[in-house]
């Protein structure tokens, strides 16, 4: 899999662009529709594009706005793809705050979906 | 996999551990010894316990200490776990910096290794 790393920004690209444009749901449909994971900087995490559709609708910002930092895009050992995001976001008016976001992508009827995912607002202090 | 999360805080405690009581390269043979991965806080990965170890006793700081702030695990698709952390770490006389960092682990051989990790320090702008 030579082509990891664009295949991974490629997906970053599109992610955080279709989540940034709205309606943030919308990113649902790029997780394994069951078996899909999303942690949202919560304690227990989402499974299914249902539920996380669900969650993304139910939380409380209007727009938000992700910045990538730094890109780092692994194989892994039996053919998904591993890529760690740190950034910057804004929403709505709140003040600038850091993140960091994790996916592991697998190849699924010929297209790269997301398997698991956690998002983490970073806590200074 | 219902122990996930046992399994997952159990590794954490042990891998910062191991690190922090030193030697770091130590921690090189909690990793898969051909396949894993590390990409510690740079633009490429090394790969397989030795180029691990290599990669670890090249880091110029002698002491450090990392704390544990956030800590999401979940089981994936394929009976792996994925950890992602976040927390604060002191290197020597450094200031106190904030990382990230993502475990993927496998059960090989009666043993739950690391098949992909990432660190990174989390840059203030």
């Amino acid at each position: 899999m030579s082509d990891f790393k664009a295949i991974g920004k490629a997906f970053i690209d599109f992610y955080y662009s279709k989540f940034d444009q709205g309606p943030r749901e919308g990113v649902a449909a790029l997780y394994e529709p069951v078996n899909g994971m999303m942690n949202f900087n919560n304690v227990d995490f989402a499974k299914g594009a249902q539920e996380i559709a669900e969650k993304l609708r139910s939380l409380t910002f209007q727009t938000i706005s992700h910045t990538v930092s730094t890109m780092d895009i692994q194989p892994t050992y039996d053919n998904c793809i591993m890529i760690v995001v740190t950034g910057g976001l804004k929403a709505d008016n709140d003040p600038p705050m850091q993140f960091t976001e994790t996916f592991l992508l697998r190849f699924i009827n010929n297209s790269w979906l997301v398997i698991n995912n956690v998002f983490r607002l970073i806590l200074h202090g």
